[in-house]
């Protein structure tokens, strides 16, 4: 599994544990609706700076979204 | 401290730790010297794919990178 397979996967869980849809979210962290939708279809690859703003709005460490699931 | 700060300080103590220039990261995972020195002065957000290729030359897990070291 890539990083950004892995990003992609955090993201989308910790987004629906947080009840929110990705145009919610996008709003909040102030990015595009289809830039959050492309992050969870790994088309893109998040730079620190979008991963701060996303994590901060879903309340989790930065570092969890790159951890591994199932590592 | 940021994100970009955060990871700065990280990639700087992995590469001192594991005994490597920021030109032999550099050659090592294919970006330019530059960009490594850039990124240690935070001037950059890196990208997941730049995280990846830095933490495989690392051997850390690339979660490692984005630990706030006093949290």
């Amino acid at each position: 599994m890539t990083l950004r397979q892995t990003f992609a996967m955090n993201l989308r869980r910790y987004r629906q544990a947080a009840g929110l849809s990705q145009e919610d979210l996008a709003h909040r962290a102030e990015i595009d609706r289809t830039y959050v939708s492309s992050l969870e279809r790994c088309q893109y690859a998040a730079t620190l700076d979008i991963i701060e703003r996303l994590a901060r709005e879903l309340n989790v460490d930065p570092a969890e979204l790159l951890r591994d699931p199932s590592g």
